[in-house]
């Protein structure tokens, strides 16, 4: 078989993006060719840059590009709360209501048996870890309220008692089955006052 | 404003993408970088590749590496035929009907006023400096049948008639309103045949 030619390696590559097949993969190719090739080769540069650069931080395990983000380093937030989300983009959104000025542990995912994702995949460790500091004090779970979300705020509600920290769970302002990352921060501002201790 | 951060600027320039908006930005960004950072590097290399290496060949338009392309250079073919099509997955639909043995023409678009597509944006120039190799004896027009690809091959017709040239359609084998594209190629190849002088 002959090498790829750089436009057959694009399209290939294209696949890589959630939701691309190969007939989307040859037309996105075509368009950034055709008719946006600067941005095609800024988007080259970003993902080159950003693979290399973007790193979990040692406190949260958000994205960050230095050892310590900083919300983490933030001297006016209280650390003696600390927010369990799922996602950055859903510590985006708690952020928006400004009803929460504690801090935050990003689990980059939440537990789902049947794909693989078990306590180790969500970082765990690196959470118990966090909240043993001896300054952490009440642990807000905000995972999703869909099952799996549900299934990892039980998880850890249970591991965070039988260590004596006190776990509390957004109030179910949050419509059942919904997705914190599409809900209004009005919702999501009343979930967060009418959290209840688990 | 601070400086945009790697992951904010692989955000940004993750919506040049067709159909890419803020939100699902956000989510391949995070995808990628959670899951994939060595697909992500690899797109990263293919975009900065093909935008630098692939440019148009200098007889069909369609992409390619080098000056001329292989098709276009092949002496297998019949150059006396010259089929034009739209895009370069058209004509790959037209070579898989195994009917045509000629050479192509790439317009890399349609015409399309409304969006400000007229015949320079479709390389006319360089359509008619190619069609008067004195070699070329037909013109088969492999537009889509949609009102904009009949537009452009009526257009392109009575140019090549003025031009004393043979200008053929495909026959309407292939549904009305339908893109080449999507079209099986049986269908296709009985177009090829059944096509007609304009
Ligand atoms: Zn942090
Ligand atoms: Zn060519």
């Amino acid at each position: 078989m002959p090498a790829l030619t750089s436009l057959q390696e694009l399209i290939e590559a294209l696949r890589a993006l959630p939701g691309v097949g190969p007939r989307s993969a040859q037309r996105i190719a075509y368009h950034l060719l055709q008719h946006d090739r600067s941005a095609a080769t800024r988007l080259g540069e970003a993902l080159l840059h950003a693979s290399g650069e973007v790193r979990h931080c040692a406190r949260c395990n958000t994205f960050t590009e230095v050892e310590v983000c900083e919300t983490c380093q933030d001297p006016e937030r209280d650390p003696s709360l600390l927010c369990v989300v799922e996602t950055p983009a859903d510590q985006l959104m708690v952020e928006q209501t400004l009803t929460f000025r504690g801090l935050y542990f990003v689990l980059m995912g939440r537990l789902s048996p049947l794909d693989g994702i078990g306590p180790k995949e969500i970082h765990f460790e690196q959470l118990i870890r966090r909240i043993s500091d001896g300054v952490v004090k009440e642990v807000i779970l905000a995972t999703n309220f869909t099952n799996e979300g549900e299934a990892t705020a039980h998880y850890l509600a249970q591991m965070l008692k039988a260590r004596g920290l006190k776990a509390s769970r957004l109030a179910r302002g949050v419509p059942v089955g919904g997705e914190l990352e599409y809900v209004d921060a009005g919702t999501i501002a009343r979930a967060v006052l009418d959290r209840h201790t688990l």
